[in-house]
Formats: structure tokens, C-alpha cells, sequence
């Protein structure tokens, strides 16, 4: 074990540093201020749970992303949250218990045991909102306005939305009527989008012939709102479900364009990302630049059913580490820089200007003033002239 | 598996509510703001590190209370952070690697894999302060000022300060210069206050009649600031470093009575919480009503040997969770609630007040007015009268 090893962090487990982290911290604030803004109350997720409660129904993807624990005081396995979603579920579900729409936001660190290629590192601060107990477009359209809204405080710009709906791809299937082998196999081909793998497994499996050009044609619908319309004529025939959820694409694009015109809408029908979760809308934000998305989310109905009371939900979640790499701005060296002197009357100065809000950082004995600027974060500084403690700038300290 | 057994957390590893995450948060940004002001730096520490970073020098209490993971990229062992300090002390030493005085502070979710007596629970939420790279007392007394404006700020009062000197009992039991063994059991008497079995031990062990009553006096030694008068006399003899750490916590009681004359301060000679870890003055801070340390530190010279940088260091550290507890004070009910209408005067209107840092909850549609006050905390509505959008107490809206 040499000194060098020591230092190492492991793949993926970053520390953040001045003035990195007073950048997330500020970033932090404005997000949960603008929730709290919004209506949405904060809770904090225990790090921890038993495995039963914390996998219950998310699908096998979070399983393998979870670190298990063995807990010392009963022998249960333990899980720490890769994913804060599902706990804010049994929250609403559980623990608050109330009636009618709930909505929640948090802030919290989670752990992946593998780093994937979306989300970067494996020690995300995850940052996101929940609401719950709601089923209409309207709960859709707000969280969307909030992903929006927080990449802008961010700094973002062009943001590229990417939408989806998990309900056409489900209800084509479900014409289809495929065991779970021959669905296992689409599913798998259309997520890589490849495209000639899934035309010929659709061609063998699906009988229909009406039905195997709509499942053929899914993985090429995307693009701009234009082919919301292409998507109606091809699926002119689908059943309700599928126009229903076309429909709704066509509100969600006519509600995003009246408020947020700025913002370019992808449509991609074939966006199966947490299919084994989500229910109905999904989305992905991007920026150019950043390989993994900023924000993602969608609608996740029927959430808390393994804890006796299935909820409506939609929601959406960012990582803090990412968003507040967006900007590079500088907090300001803003600091009053203070002599080693125990003088009473210097003393209380600093008092005061504490109180009012500044940042004074005194000498401690024997250290001299160098990078004030760059280490101290100090542009001014306090000296006795002519008998009285004055601010001067740094430049006229000496 | 039933329903109820899935709503069980873990012992000790808790969830927050609302409006209790308003206060942990709100409480958060007071102390962080604070921490800004008198210098300090925030960092991020990682929340996993490898094993061989994490317990370095730290002694076998923390490895305990150390969870341990595989890490699946490189097969080493990694363990979740309990204690933030030695991170930030890695951080200090290797990763900002500055000369002279550094201050850093964080707030971070640490787990423990055992609750302890004094710790409360497995996930406390640690937020703390150390400052780098300065021996003296101003240092010490800077961090006892901090905790001290930190427990005020959190609402308690009647705070109950208790000091101790780690470099008293080290030398005498230099001095004595018994083995491993015998060391071993007079610390643990000692450290539980077992005053017979103490006092036999170090008959039984200690030749020197003048150093085995200084011995046995030790854990006699505490109280008030007459204590430190009392050990003067009763350690004339012993080797110069006693005197000069009894010297020192006479310095720090002035240095603390000058600037905290309200709080009762409480010496004790024989405190050996940290000692494997703490080189001189070491305190805990009390507040009646509570079993547990509100915050506890103190100084621990040599640290960052291990990442080849040893630097002086104090600090300490506090469970926000716990700080959160001591007021029970309600957020306010001030929010406006806003009728589920898609008007663009209304939209308008609410972008405003959200603009102006007002909290506007928007019904959603089908959604009725219920629980305003306590689900939703608002006071007041928008409502429109005679064409306009007004905003009218939430005892007018009907």
C-alpha cells in the first residue's frame, strides 16, 4: 500500500471541491426553492432499506445497479438507493398517506454499483420532483415546466426535450400476443435500434400483416412534431389505445409550444427507456455537449401497489453534479480579510459584518496574507488607520 | 412477504417528512451560510472511498462502524463513509494541497452499521467543520466559537460545554511506561468511569507512589473551572506537557468566558472519547433533555501522515438531524393556492408571484380545495372577482 494508492477514489465516486462545491450548493438552493415555489414539498429519503421494499416492483435494471448491505441488527438484506423514485412512492404511499394530488421534491446523494453510459458517474445527487395521485395531462405538463425551468437556473440553453410513450409499443405487443421469448427479443432489438434485426424478427413473429409494418414502422417514427402526424396514418387502424396515446403526444406538443416555445421537441416512438417502469409519457433532455441526458422522467402509474395503495404518478430527475457543470461562472472573491489581532474593537467589527451577511475570514497567528484572491476568496480587508478599523481594498492593504 | 412488512425501515435509518425536511433544509443553508461567513470552504466528500483511504489512522471504532462494499470494477473493498473527518483531512492533504490555513466545512448523509448510545441513529446527516494547518489556540477557539453559534442558531439553549485534554492522560501513562496490556485495562476502567476498579489497577501496575496518585486522581478531576486549580496542585510534579495542557484549557476558559460568558462550561480530565484518534483539547457540547452529544470534536495534529502530508488540525462535527429536533417551530402557512384553470391571465399572473419568490400551489384539474392549510400550506387564493385575478385569504374563497 504506498502513499500514491491511498489517494485513489474508486471509478466513478467523485469528491467535489471549492468552489465546485459552493456552486452545487447555490445551484441546490434555487432548484428547491423554485419546487418549493411551485408546491412542492421536500422530503429526504433514508440512504438505506431493507431490499424487499426498496426493489419492489422497479425491475430488474435497479436491482443490478443497487449495493447490497447485510443489516448487523436483524440479518435482512439491505439496499443503499440508487434511485430515489421508488422510495418517494412508498412515501406518498405509506407515510403520508393523503388523499388527492401530493407533490414532492428531494435532493440526495445515491450510490450505482456500476457506472453506466447515461448516467456518468456512480455517485449522482440526484435531484428531482414526484407527483403523485393525479392522472392527467396537466401534472405531465407541470413537471415538464419544472425540468425546463431547472435547466435554465442552471444555465442551459438550447435543450433538446426528447418525448416518448410507453403505451404505443405496449398496446401494439399486446395486439401481437407473443410469448415472453419472441417479445424479450423485439424489445431488445428496437432498444438497440437495430433496425434490420427488429424488421426480421417482427416479419417471423408477428402473423398480422397490418400489425407487423405498425411494429416496423415504430423504431423509424422520430423526429420533429411532424411525425406525431405520420404516426396517425400509420396507426390509422391501431387499436384506441395506441390514438389515445398519439392524442395525448399532440396535447403535450400544443401545451409545451404555448410556454415554452424556445425548447426543440424530438418525438421518439420507440423510447423504451424504463419500460418495465413507466406507464405513459417519458422524456429525456439534452444538451448539446453531454452524452448522457440532463433530466429524464415520465408518467409511472400505479406506483405504491406493493405497498397496498396504487397511485398516478409522474415525475422527473437530474443529477446536481451534472447540472452544476453547466456553468462555469466564478463565485466572486467576496471576502473582507481580517487581521490576527485579538483587539476587542476589531472583534467587533467582525461581528457585525458577519451579522450583516459578509464573508470576513481572519489571519490566524503567524499566517501572512498571500492568495487572498484565489485561496481566501477576499477582496477587501480590514486595517487600523489613524486609530479606527476600516475596510480597504486588497490592493491598498499594504 | 406482506404489505406491512414492507413499509419497515431499517432500525435507525429514517426518513424525513414534511415539514420536518423544510426545517433539516432551512436549518442547512443557516448553519452552511454561517460556516461562509467566518471562511469556511464547502466540499463534497465522496459517500464511498476504499477501505485502505477511509480507516488510515483512524483506529478500529470507525472500522466497525464501517459498512463494507465489493467494488465490481476492481474487486477492492470500498466502505461507506461513517465520519466525514478523515475524508476532508484526505481532501486538505492531498486533493487541495495548500500551505498554511485551510477551513472546510460540509454537510453530508454518513451510515453507520451500528447504532451507538451516543449516536442515535445509523444515518445521521453530519455537518462540520475543520480547520488545517494551524497548532495554535486560536484555532481551537474559533472552532468552540463556531459550535457554539451553530447550537445557538439551531435554537438550543442552556448549552453545556465539556472539555477535556487528551495530552494529560497520555503523559502520565507515558511516564508510567507500562505495556500494552496493562495500558489497555486502566484506559478502559477509566473510560467507564469505574473508579474501584481504576484505582486497583493502577496500585497493582503503577510503582511510583507520586505518579499512581496522579493517576488516580485523574478521573476524579471533573467540574467546573475550579478543577483546573485543583489539577495544578495535584500535578505540580508530573512532566512539563501535563502543566502545559492544563495551561491550555485555562487559556481557552478565558478565551471562552470572554466571548460566551452564558455557557456552563464543564471540565473533564479523564475524557477519552477520540483517543485513538485526538492529540489535545477534546469537547462535547450538552443541552438538557437530550442523552446524546449535540457536537463533539476537538484537535487531531498529524493528520493527512498517511497521504504523506501530516498537518495540525481541529474541528467538529454535528448531526443536523438532530439539530433540526431542538425547535419545533412550524413553518408558516404562507402559500397562495390557485384554481386548475389554463387562463393566460391567471398563467401570467402566477409566473409573477413565483417570480417574486411567492409559493403558488396550482390545483390540479378535479382537484378540490380541501386541506389547504395543513396539506398544502397555503394562507391565501387567487380567485377572480369582477374580471380580475385577485388574491384574497383562503377564509373568502367560497
Amino acid at each position: 500500500m504506498t502513499i500514491a494508492d491511498r489517494w485513489l477514489l474508486p471509478d466513478g465516486m467523485d469528491e467535489v471541491l471549492p468552489p465546485q462545491a459552493l456552486r452545487m450548493e447555490s445551484l441546490r438552493r434555487t432548484l428547491l426553492d423554485t419546487y418549493y415555489r411551485w408546491g412542492y414539498d421536500m422530503v429526504v429519503p433514508p440512504p438505506v432499506e431493507f431490499l424487499d421494499s426498496l426493489l419492489t416492483g422497479t425491475g430488474s435494471d435497479l436491482d443490478i445497479q443497487t449495493f447490497k448491505l447485510t443489516d448487523q441488527h436483524t440479518g435482512r438484506m439491505m439496499g443503499i438507493s440508487a434511485d430515489v423514485t421508488p422510495q418517494v412512492a412508498r412515501m406518498d404511499a405509506h407515510s403520508l398517506h393523503r388523499e388527492g394530488a401530493v407533490r414532492l421534491c428531494y435532493c440526495a446523494h445515491v450510490l450505482r454499483a456500476q457506472a453506466d453510459e447515461y448516467q456518468g458517474g456512480r455517485s449522482p445527487v440526484q435531484v428531482g420532483l414526484e407527483l403523485f395521485g393525479h392522472s392527467g395531462i396537466d401534472a405531465d405538463v407541470e413537471i415538464l415546466q419544472l425540468v425546463l425551468e431547472s435547466l435554465d437556473v442552471a444555465g442551459a440553453s438550447h435543450i433538446h426535450l426528447a418525448i416518448g410513450h410507453i403505451g404505443i409499443y405496449r398496446a401494439l405487443m399486446e395486439e401481437a400476443g407473443l410469448d415472453a421469448q419472441a417479445r424479450g427479443r423485439i424489445f431488445e432489438a428496437i432498444e438497440r435500434k437495430a433496425l434490420g434485426d427488429s424488421d426480421a424478427l417482427i416479419e417471423a413473429q408477428v402473423a398480422d400483416a397490418a400489425l407487423a409494418a405498425m411494429l416496423k414502422a415504430l423504431p423509424r417514427l422520430h423526429g420533429g412534431v411532424e411525425i406525431l402526424d405520420q404516426a396517425r396514418t400509420m396507426f390509422a387502424g391501431a387499436s384506441a389505445s395506441v390514438m389515445a396515446a398519439l392524442d395525448y403526444l399532440v396535447q403535450l406538443q400544443q401545451r409545451l409550444e404555448a410556454s415554452h416555445g424556445d425548447v426543440a421537441l424530438y418525438f421518439d416512438l420507440a423510447e423504451l427507456r424504463g419500460y418495465q417502469y413507466h406507464t405513459g409519457m417519458v422524456f429525456a433532455a439534452h444538451v448539446s455537449g453531454y452524452g448522457q441526458a440532463l433530466a429524464k422522467g415520465g408518467r409511472y402509474d400505479g406506483t405504491g401497489r406493493a405497498f397496498g395503495r396504487p397511485r398516478p404518478a409522474t415525475g422527473c430527475s437530474m443529477d446536481l453534479k451534472l447540472l452544476a457543470s453547466l456553468s462555469e461562472q466564478q463565485p466572486p472573491a467576496d471576502g473582507v480579510w481580517a487581521p490576527a489581532e485579538n483587539d476587542a474593537e476589531l472583534q467587533a467589527r467582525i461581528r457585525t459584518l458577519r451579522g450583516e451577511g459578509v464573508r470576513v475570514v481572519q489571519a490566524l497567528p503567524g499566517q501572512d496574507g498571500s492568495a487572498l484572491e484565489t485561496h481566501y476568496r477576499c477582496d477587501r480587508a480590514l486595517i487600523k488607520r489613524d486609530g479606527q478599523w476600516g475596510i480597504v481594498p486588497i490592493s491598498e492593504m499594504k
